[in-house]
């Protein structure tokens, strides 16, 4: 936790559940993948964290966004982001969406099947378009099932294709899955999409950039490669497979940029061995769980760093299961992956969860139970 | 789907997605419950759909009410509801919330362990409470997990201790899981709650009654005992567990009231292949999902049924992985489960999911991927 956020909670004492980010963070995070990938263009995945003073933080430094829906380009160019630093990235959108982002003026698309090039073709004419590869998401802690992308052959055929119905290819993308912790991930895809950019430059098609997604990882509590080593597995694989003049590198960080940034301030609303003895573990509900917003340990795949007001003088820890406010027994955070607690928590201490400005507020659910969404404050 | 909601979308042609709810359904699911066992009290559990007019509706009808917040505590006396109506079933409260429903003038509350016991005689002193047993859940679609209740013998000493802190303890509860379709569930846990209840009364102790809680499944699409069936277990576990007189009957249905009476409304985003080949399933992209109220389609536990615009005069079918409308991949509904569509259905195309009347619009995020929350209509 930053001294910044420790102070603001310390003076201000806020309701719990909230989400307190710091903005500092985000700008050193931008200034390190720039660092590490100097001609990249950094394009934020929105969706990460769309809060407005993120936006305008990341436009001062010059970033570029990509969005996802209607919803998430009017909160962009509120924020004073001119549309054409906007990508849709999104390969699955309705024809009213494409209709919309070409009438606010975005020019840059993805897609990856023939149906969504043809709804491209006619509600977006003549617009750039970028074809999302699928490819194997080892090493990622949240990995991306098939939903998305599609076969080197059929992006190969289908950017041809785009041609044809005068849209402008530009581009091929990929994702190697969300918190990948394997910098080799990169190396693969890249070889792969080169591939493909070497076939299409023999048509006649010469391709702008490689879009790599987002997945560089935040630190939650097992080591994580840092940016640079990402940066020089990039660097390397662009130069093996890009000899001479080498395609623009586009990338989409969502949880690198703001993950960090943000930590969730949350009360102890129970703390019971509950009828069993005392080597049973205790359960400790908070007011924040899987439907107030920590949806992304639904499998207890992410796994956050806990900070409570007994970690520095404790009698001792004990493993705790976590679970969510909600009647929904589904709203259990940590049943298998035990987290060790202080033996004197009790009800009415508030615990910090690190590591949460990204993927949180937006999952919020908007009341189930009856509990409203959790407050934001970005400082 | 009923002809008055056939009626309300072929007319009125709402934006997708939405969720339509036939008000008619739900006073049929409360005669028939009421009429399955008479004597029994209803407490309609406000977190599987807290709409005002569902509210209004079963008020009219003569229902008790089941809440977990403050928030739901609101949404009810706003509906006209009066306090001594409500029970505080969740038994997992913060204590400002136990002191506001006390405020508000709440009577009954559940707990399952001496922590919460402490709670509620702090801050809702003298008032009536009941202890919730933790049972097994075979049979359940979607059982619920050791996240509450608590053992027969726990539950004989943590009564009597309500009683020494100056409590009323009234009685006790369980759930045999949600969509439970075992009518013996309920056999099973009436008489380990009937052991306690006869324990307690040779203490001098007297039970009002045992809150049987809810589970009472909606039909998706396979096959589902009768309210009555369930009526008749009951009554027979109870004749046989008390002989003399018996406690009254406490009921908590959620899923089971507003369940079939809803329809959520949608529109195909896209169908494709994807680069796969003619033996491979289709992907078809939905504009509600997971994220957007769907959640219990985690684990593809509850399976709906779909209807589609080609289904009367269709060339064939063929399996299709479903999936919503988010960038996120974790947002599919059914990739195990192939659900068959007609090979006819494309972007555009209207679909309904029936019985979704339960746990959808409160699962909705508030705004994942920049998706507003889904339109709501109470006919």
């Amino acid at each position: 936790m930053t001294p910044k956020i420790a102070q603001f909670l310390a003076e201000q004492k806020p309701a719990t559940p909230c989400l307190v980010v710091d903005l500092s963070c985000v700008r050193t995070q931008y200034h390190a993948l720039h660092g590490a990938l100097p001609s990249s263009r950094i394009h934020y995945a929105v969706k990460a964290n769309p809060a407005p003073a993120i936006l305008r933080e990341l436009h001062a430094l010059g970033s570029f966004f990509d969005i996802a829906s209607p919803g998430e380009i009017d909160i962009c160019l509120e924020a004073g982001i001119p549309a054409q630093k906007l990508s849709f990235g999104h390969t699955v959108k309705n024809v009213r969406s494409i209709a919309y982002a070409h009438q606010k003026g975005l020019t840059l698309y993805a897609f990856d099947c023939l149906e969504e090039l043809e709804k491209l073709a006619e509600h977006a004419p003549g617009c750039e378009v970028f074809c999302r590869l699928g490819v194997v998401n080892t090493g990622a802690q949240w990995p991306l099932s098939r939903k998305f992308g599609t076969t080197p052959e059929s992006a190969f055929t289908l950017l041809q294709k785009a041609h044809e119905l005068g849209l402008k290819p530009v581009g091929l993308s990929f994702h190697v899955g969300s918190q990948q912790t394997n910098t080799e991930a990169y190396g693969d895809a890249i070889a792969q999409a080169a591939g493909i950019y070497h076939r299409l430059k023999k048509q006649g098609i010469t391709l702008d950039f490689i879009n790599m997604g987002g997945g560089f990882p935040t630190y939650y509590n097992s080591p994580i490669p840092s940016i640079d080593q990402f940066g020089q597995a990039i660097t390397k694989a662009m130069n093996t497979h890009f000899p001479d003049t080498a395609p623009r590198i586009l990338l989409e960080p969502g949880r690198y940029m703001v993950g960090s940034a943000g930590v969730v301030h949350t009360e102890v609303v129970l703390a019971s061995r509950r009828g069993g003895g005392d080597g049973d573990p205790r359960w400790v509900y908070l007011d924040i769980g899987r439907f107030g917003g920590l949806a992304e340990t639904e499998g207890e795949s992410i796994r956050y760093t806990f900070q409570t007001p007994h970690d520095e003088e404790t009698s001792g820890t004990s493993p705790c299961i976590l679970a969510g406010p909600s009647c929904d027994s589904m709203d259990v955070l940590y049943e298998k992956n035990l987290i060790p607690l202080p033996d004197e928590i009790k009800a009415g201490d508030r615990i910090n969860i690190l590591a949460t400005g990204a993927y949180v507020s937006t999952y919020c659910s908007t009341g189930f139970n009856g509990f409203p969404p959790l407050d934001e404050y970005y400082i």
